[in-house]
């Protein structure tokens, strides 16, 4: 749409702000992205962008995108974007997106997807979306406990994975309990990593950054799988597990 | 020592305070240890810990650990480590430690050890640091540009692995020309991980988050390697990449 010039209004500024809780993000049905790089990212995804503030530059750098996009396009100053987001500094943009609907999503037979036992840290989950960007798993099931993946950390730290990674919110209980295919639960004492053959596609199950795997999920875990260690740290984060896990999977055999 | 109890003074709790600035902590000789599990670790450690304060409970379940130790223990209540650290919560302990020598350190040839180029976010430092500490690499050299491995949010990364973990900060120019060995630096276009056989020892090269390896050090490279993706992310985190590399440098071949 064509640029709408002026100040952001308090109102509007407020309800922006309101995003980064996530009771008011549900109440709205929309979140936040902020940041040039996501921003466009967004835009040129089957996400909803519903309204977009961005600095006269940004909107000068990338005027055809902006203006064929469905979006209410409004110039605003750096100092707005920040007094609104949630960054310390942001030179490009802002978007307000459309929350996707929550279909459950099944799993294919012939993939590999990633369950999250209550994961709270944002940037964990974050970082654990772009590993799974970067390594084709395009389905991700998360505990209801699990934060919440519009939080504005979240979003900052996935980049444009998130529209290309499906997150779905469930009971892991009731979820695995109607799986017929491996699980793979990263757990301390299991079998190396490097000794399983991750032969057939299931479910890479990650537990609490603190607790693991939750009591009442290990009878779903068919394979508990373990990456050696050589030295003195107890763990590993879990997303960094979850990196070097999905590497395993998908080395050449 | 014996506890000593009472409240923390005004003046002591805004030298505590002090230390989270690089500058303060390099004209002290000291930095800190906050949290129950990373002040039993640095006790246990080689490090010179001057002072812990520590709960009433946390004094009554370590006693003897805190009382055969040369450190001067006080008693806090958590409002006081709160207010004078930088955790939200703290129920447990800070320590006072002083900063080890920065005497150069080796590397033997047999060994594996990562070079970090400018790695600017604190979280990703430490969780570095740890991820050495798990695949058994026990020296990081870094260049001078990249985030102080003191910082309080890099040591709370780590965990312990800071006392096993060797860091030192020079110019990796002027290390690296001194070094008779592969250097595997991680790039976007390199060999595929899968393919090297990481047969001899040496140094892994990674790069700052948004620019990579730079300019000047890329004549050091003589195995550039890559970790081949599967999907849309631009790149993996630069410590989930240091993982999935020490994954692969590790794994029985």
């Amino acid at each position: 749409m064509e640029a709408v010039t002026g100040m952001i209004s308090k109102n509007r500024a407020k309800f922006v702000k309101s995003l980064q809780l996530k009771k008011f993000r549900h109440l709205e049905g929309a979140f936040v992205v902020e940041g040039g790089k996501s921003v466009l990212e967004v835009l040129k995804s089957d996400f909803s962008v519903v309204e977009v503030f961005v600095t006269e530059a940004f909107y000068q750098n990338h005027e055809a995108l902006l203006t064929t996009s469905k979006a209410v396009v409004q110039i605003a100053t750096e100092q707005e974007l920040i007094q609104c987001g949630s960054l310390q500094t942001n030179n490009a943009g802002l978007a307000i997106v459309k929350l996707p609907g929550q279909e459950p999503i099944d799993r294919r037979p012939d993939e590999f997807v990633i369950a999250l036992d209550d994961v709270r840290d944002p940037g964990n989950l974050g970082t654990i979306i772009r590993i799974a960007d970067w390594y084709g798993v395009s389905k991700l099931y998360c505990s209801e406990e699990t934060t919440d993946v519009f939080a504005p950390k979240v979003v900052q730290a996935c980049m444009g994975s998130l529209t290309r990674v499906k997150v779905s919110y469930l009971s892991l209980e009731d979820f695995l309990s109607h799986q017929d295919c491996p699980v793979y639960g990263a757990l301390l004492n299991g079998k190396s990593i490097y000794d399983e053959s991750f032969a057939t596609p299931g479910i890479i199950l990650m537990g609490n950054e603190s607790k693991g795997i939750a009591g009442e999920l290990m009878k779903f875990v068919t394979h508990p799988v373990t990456i050696p260690g050589h030295g003195g740290a107890e763990s590993l984060n879990v997303a960094v597990a979850t990196a070097v896990i999905c590497d395993n999977i998908r080395r050449p055999k």
